[in-house]
């Protein structure tokens, strides 16, 4: 049986991960977008079922308790998670199932699903530039900011948990790598399908 | 600084390893094929500095009493190991340096080199096709083909310790994923000095 890869990507917010997804789409073939499930109310534009599922904290509980997440966690009196059916579905389907979540999640997702994931940290050349991005978005206010910021110092210093770095210096050069990441992430699944062919060959 | 990365292989006399190598040259950039050194005679057609570096058992014990050795093991009274000093200035100019060396070599590089080293295991689509490769090299006779044919499959039985493993079925499918597998290895490499010039300057 041949079954799909997992790619997590990590970085801060203002990273350019979308972006670099984007860039990188037509080279990396089909793969399915994780959209986590969050109980914090929905911002400006966001719309259920593409940025995030949108529930509220009793089903949100409840789902817990069903054990039907992946990965999930509180942040800031939210809860954001990862539902595994979906999940399941794309892997399923062969698809590569792409990611974008922060370090303790990419942790859980290693503790359950190591054989078939890589992981890529996606970062920007500075924290300068960073700060410069997240002030264009016009999205935060200065609080907010500087938060992200003195998250992304914390984030970067976990970045040896991955497989991968990625710099997005240049948005080409950076979709470059991330293709190369993506090939590497199939390979190594089609590895473990194949590993298991030729024990069971080796065993006749 | 950027240094060069290390790309091991492995598996089976007969998997095609130098076939494949050869097919994705092009597409690897600049590389350094890791010569062995040994104390065995040369074969028909072998020559030294191309095959092996061909030496006495002194020189041999010389260089491991020195620490010469990045690798080193006797196989039928033979010594075989891979030497330090091309493999430093090779990576000293930032070239991929591949190694055919078998399970007990790479669990040494490991060892050693671990933050620099992505590792493939190739092999034959089944034993009877490596059989078939080997009868067609007509450079053994009967009692070492079997030899090698139980030797593969113990190999094989190791072959979850490395990154990759690349089935050698066609030699241009087989081709594509080494390179997918070089280009890892690469953009690992450069991942450990990106990691060091991050930290550099988190801490500044």
């Amino acid at each position: 049986m041949r079954r799909g890869a997992i790619l997590v990507l990590s970085g801060p917010s203002g990273a350019g991960k979308s972006t670099i997804i984007n860039a990188a789409a037509d080279e990396i073939g089909e793969y399915y977008f994780s959209i986590s499930t969050t109980t914090r109310a929905p911002r400006m534009g966001e719309k259920d079922g593409v940025d995030y599922f949108f529930v509220t904290k009793e089903v949100f509980e409840e789902d817990i308790k069903a054990g039907n997440f992946l990965e999930y966690a509180e942040v800031h009196g939210n809860y954001y998670g990862t539902s595994l059916k979906p999940v399941r579905e794309a892997l399923d389907q062969d698809k590569l199932v792409i990611f974008d979540i922060d370090i303790q999640g990419h942790r859980l997702v290693r503790a359950k699903m190591n054989d078939i994931t890589t992981s890529a940290f996606i970062t920007p050349p500075t924290l300068k530039e960073l700060e410069t991005r997240l002030r264009a978005r016009c999205t935060d206010d200065e609080a907010v900011i500087l938060r992200r910021i003195e998250n992304a110092k914390e984030e970067i210093r976990a970045l040896g948990e991955y497989d991968f770095t990625i710099i997005n210096d240049t948005v080409d050069a950076a979709a470059e790598k991330f293709v190369i990441v993506a090939k590497a992430a199939r390979l190594k699944q089609s590895t473990e399908d194949e590993v298991e062919f030729i024990r069971s060959w080796l065993n006749t």
